[in-house]
């Protein structure tokens, strides 16, 4: 009885949060699962670009199947944020909305070769076919071209 | 000297961060510029999400031109976080590489078509041309597929 009562030291160590956030890692912790103490680094980041009690408020509210992808997507923005302060992850957005636009226009002019080929008219394609005005607005300002998603 | 002095009622409205927090919104305020007193949602949304005190650090430690950029991109995180609290802005992330993907795998494809046009082999094209294994791998977990960005 008296070794059972003081194994606190053959206790498993606390997730990367609670040592971070010199709590005791008491059971059914909300972070334990996604914040194991090898990846201190993990939780650093989520906590300097959310806060511990934002992200702990945001798990309590998903269901807990769900809380992996959660934890999963908050790290990634954070490590976004982290590495470009101004533009986060939205700065990929942006790229990829513009790797869209530009395949698009590509593939239209594409096919309108084709077509030609089709036809029997297999000019050249000529170098104002397809969009003209790139306009590449900002995905993530919602101004002209249609976010949708 | 005494209407001077008692002209605080004729002094600006306070920033809505100000306003939300219940503090003097006093010059220099380094929220006031970017969340003004009639768009009280905005500061509300990316205080939720990123908190007041992070936010205030994260804009401080960017040049003022730039701050703006900044305020969109973390409004945008956070109204897509409230939106979908499991996936947030990577959702965004995901589709647009999803969309990446099939863009080049169709335009690849169409390429071949014009190929085979151009040799006169113009067979009709292969279903199974492309990419045979799209394993679209969340472009987040940067497993399998090069983020690259």
């Amino acid at each position: 009885m008296a070794a059972s009562s003081s194994s606190s030291s053959f206790s498993k160590p606390p997730c990367a949060a609670c040592k971070f956030l010199r709590r005791r890692c008491l059971s059914g912790c909300i972070f334990a699962p996604y914040f194991p103490p090898e990846e201190p680094t993990k939780f650093v980041n989520v906590h300097k670009i959310f806060g511990a009690s934002n992200v702990s408020k945001l798990l309590n509210e998903i269901p807990a199947h769900q809380r992996e992808d959660a934890v999963n997507s908050l790290t990634y923005e954070a490590e976004a944020r982290l590495k470009d302060p101004v533009y986060g992850c939205v700065g990929a957005i942006t790229i990829l909305q513009r790797q869209v636009f530009t395949l698009q226009r590509e593939l239209d002019a594409t096919n309108a070769d084709i077509m030609r080929f089709a036809s029997g008219t297999g000019a050249p394609r000529g170098s104002g076919s397809g969009y003209d005005d790139p306009n590449s607005t900002d995905y993530w300002t919602g101004k002209g071209q249609d976010g949708g998603i």
